[in-house]
């Protein structure tokens, strides 16, 4: 049980911390924050040994928000603190969590606001949901960088560059050609996330498997309800009164991946498959570029087929 | 050309009312409404002659709504018209309207205000799809009136027994004599329209088929996601971020039918079945009583598997 | 009464052709619509009189929308056929029209698919708006161009330049001189609708005066809540649950014109005034887009401080 | 420093018991749960110490949710912990709390999920909200029960007997005596939180200010939009595209409230004033019910004249 002697240890430097800063006043606009997602097992004291860590360590928490399932006993939590005065450094961050993860079999993951991550936007011909998520960035509103798009059609080649963002046209062609020519420009640019923002092409089972949890896609209907190709006919054809969009994690299984987010609107009768999928453009976009931001502050977990998405 | 001579014939006392009413004050509290629902394949002509039909009878247009499909081309109306001093008896009205109809190929329905239509609502035990029916029917919100309660469980008499709706218990046992039982009840009772309100028990295919766009039921998904049992599971297993509620007509296909309204609610990881299920009785009851709403004010028409709703 | 001889003489004619036309295949894709719009105190015979018209000319109504307040006794009529066929030209259409609003005292408006009507985008520094409705207009979604971008500020040159428009900076300055620039610019430019993409100059009386109901604003709050300035500061400050935007004419009194279209948002404790911000900007640009797309489709019709909206 | 014994001696016992329950599973169907809701500025340690105290006295905290607000410095906290197993009974939580709210200058509120509040409804004549509330009550979705309706009117009176609720009728007449007599049967009813289902009466600010974030009112509109008299008739001369409800706390400034919760539903130019009241009936109810519910689940802290609401 490591995580007893560095706990001990700590508790004494923290109860004298403690009367030293107890009047101190609160960092109010703190400049540096790490966020910490756990899920595990659910037993008791996780809580307090994670927040007594912050604490002991001269982190102040911002943000707590935390989820134990009734059902499968599963505890979800994601912790922000400002690190402005931390005691340790980033590496004895990860040193000490790798103690406690493994004293209490945690799946963790930790960043810090100033690490950004870095995008790719896969796209084809279609410009909606390439501008929206572009136009988001530079409104400074994701908390992550796009650094490449990616289209198997030079046709938006303008688009990324009017918002000064390389562009990389790879051709469908050769699919084992392609892919590798993919991974190298995700690796060329530092890429952690890939978007599919109508993206009309299948990755590779193998690609999909290296990129888990990390290619979030855009599926232009509600679902589960109409999987696969031309989702607007379907739903003209099924006389649906509302249609939605939903953004995914890219698996294996197509449309089957665990939701990130969705929304929906109302049609009627009035609308032909053309108003559908203008009404449903709007959709896309703003469920992809959310499903974005989600991810890239840190919101979303994955439990089996299934996300917890703690949103502000 | 059987429509020609009266057509003719009745322009010339149009013209002639014409002159005479041009400047009379609009009926502005009409008490007596007509409403047309037509459903055929356009042709020129079909609006001009079905409102100067009303206009050359002394009628006046309330609400027209009408609306060709450009894809089938298929014509689609609901006209409103004010019958206080209409030349035509109710008859007159329906002969002439045969007339139309074979000259041009109509479907058609016509509704006068004061034939309410009577509703038998059909339940098992959970109890808030009853209660809002009744309550917006006791509110006055209802075109029609609940004639009856049918139910295979006698829990819910003291509900119907409050509204001061008469309540029959037929036990699900013998499939053949309940379905008798359940048609005598009908036949007694005067009702045109059966709503099933989470009515737990399934309808034989000639019950089906006599009641053709006449049984509205209450699915509680967002169809066609999550047809059959225990929706609210299938949405938590698959981690919807919403969930819905779907009304529609009840066809041999269970879950198939056209659908009348649709509504829907945001969900989340902190959402277990329970809450599901109690987002969806709110869903339920707005959608069911909402489509039963929108039948009863002649607003729904059936073409295929889909239905024109012509909502204020 | 004018209309009289007309109207027996163009049904003479109408009998002959309808009995040649009566079985003739409707013109499945028309190139060619004609939209008219009426407002008038309701009096019978005036769907009659108006479908018959656009009948005896050979067109075929492909659209109709109306409705008569019940406590106002106000006829509002949305009305649009195919002229592929039709016997006048635009200007005996017009004459004609002329001829029966004189005789129903009617308020009309007619406006052909093929006249495109042109916009100026009036823009100050925010560009979600002015790229929203750039973007609608490159994907064909707006039934008019944009003729010509008018910004107080340089910032948004390039955006107007990307997507190939006209961009003209004129100061704010001297007022009576910007707004002499204004008005020549919409002059050259043949523009008959501005909109005010998050625009933050207040236009002068007479301006709006001479543009009555062409003038689309975008309002960040719900309106009548949160008139004036800094209204997500307003909103936070009065803790509601959701935030909302507006799309109106511009009218004399500030944020009091005839509202066109809505849409909120939820929003929490959690959100800061930039959340906020970030959650009106999607908020407004789709209400505001809607709008124009509205307005353009001529739905819109402005009776007093309110307006009818026939929507799709 | 009052809380540095206990914490310590805490701690060593919480490390002893630590290293036993290390492995123990979690108690997976807690029947007893404590929530507690905390309301301070914000200063390091505050979630440290408050998960330890639960911790270390064998609680396991099943939710969590926290939120410093950036711009005022203020901290919100709601903490709920199966108590089935913790050391401290009632009195000693109580006590324990009272030390560290002086030390750390907490406001906090403690519920026990046995001590179920009772609430009074007061009405009026409308039935909506009333059968809303009892419905949701007799299905088991209130975590509080319904003690008595109060009714300045007879007419209620069966529907609160057919869900077994006592009813009592206080006609308006002379305002003091009524007060009197309504703060009687609060008390003999064990009354803790009373609920205005579109009650029809102003209450003093006497007992406004007794009954302090204790009244919940529901209005109907989206407040602040159409404050005071017939919202309704406002909206409809308004023209707004969306009507609202709003669920607040009581004031002694009418309808200024701090805001529980808001809805909305889209309206159009078709919906009269009556239309308008039946779609608000429709919100007041989910809205109101909502509210109940939320504050029922001590989910809502209160500050200033805005709300925290840590929603499921």
């Amino acid at each position: 049980m490591r995580i007893r002697a560095p706990r001990r240890g700590a508790l004494r430097v923290g109860c004298v911390r403690f009367i030293l800063d107890f009047f101190a006043p609160l960092n109010e606009t703190p400049v540096t924050h790490a966020t910490l997602l756990v899920d595990c097992q659910d037993r008791t004291g996780l809580v307090a040994a994670l927040s007594d860590f912050v604490f002991r360590n001269d982190g102040n928490i911002v943000d707590l928000d935390q989820h134990s399932e009734p059902d499968t006993g599963r505890f979800f939590m994601r912790l922000v603190w400002d690190t402005a005065r931390f005691r340790l450094d980033r590496a004895g961050i990860r040193a000490a969590l790798g103690v406690m993860a493994q004293a209490y079999d945690l799946r963790w993951r930790l960043h810090f606001a100033d690490e950004r991550p870095r995008l790719a936007v896969f796209a084809t011909k279609a410009p909606h949901c390439l501008y929206d998520l572009l136009l988001a960035h530079s409104l400074g509103e994701l908390a992550g960088d796009i650094a490449v798009v990616v289209a198997n059609h030079p046709d938006l080649g303008p688009v990324a560059a009017h918002f000064d963002v390389p562009f990389v046209h790879i051709p469908a062609g050769d699919k084992a050609a392609s892919e590798a020519r993919q991974r190298a420009v995700l690796a060329e640019h530092g890429v952690t996330v890939a978007v599919l923002a109508r993206y009309m092409q299948i990755l590779s089972p193998a690609f999909v498997a290296d990129w888990e949890h990390r290619i979030i896609n855009i599926h232009h209907s509600f679902l589960p309800a109409f999987v696969g190709a031309k989702p607007y006919h379907q739903a003209r054809e099924r006389g649906v009164k509302i249609i939605g969009a939903t953004a995914h994690y890219v698996t294996a299984d197509l449309d089957q991946g665990p939701i990130i987010e969705q929304a929906v609107a109302r049609v009627s009768h009035r609308d032909g498959v053309e108003d559908l999928q203008r009404k449903g453009r709007e959709l896309e976009r703003q469920v992809l570029t959310r499903a974005v931001r989600l991810h890239l502050q840190h919101r979303v977990l994955v439990h089996g087929n299934r996300t917890v998405v703690f949103d502000g």
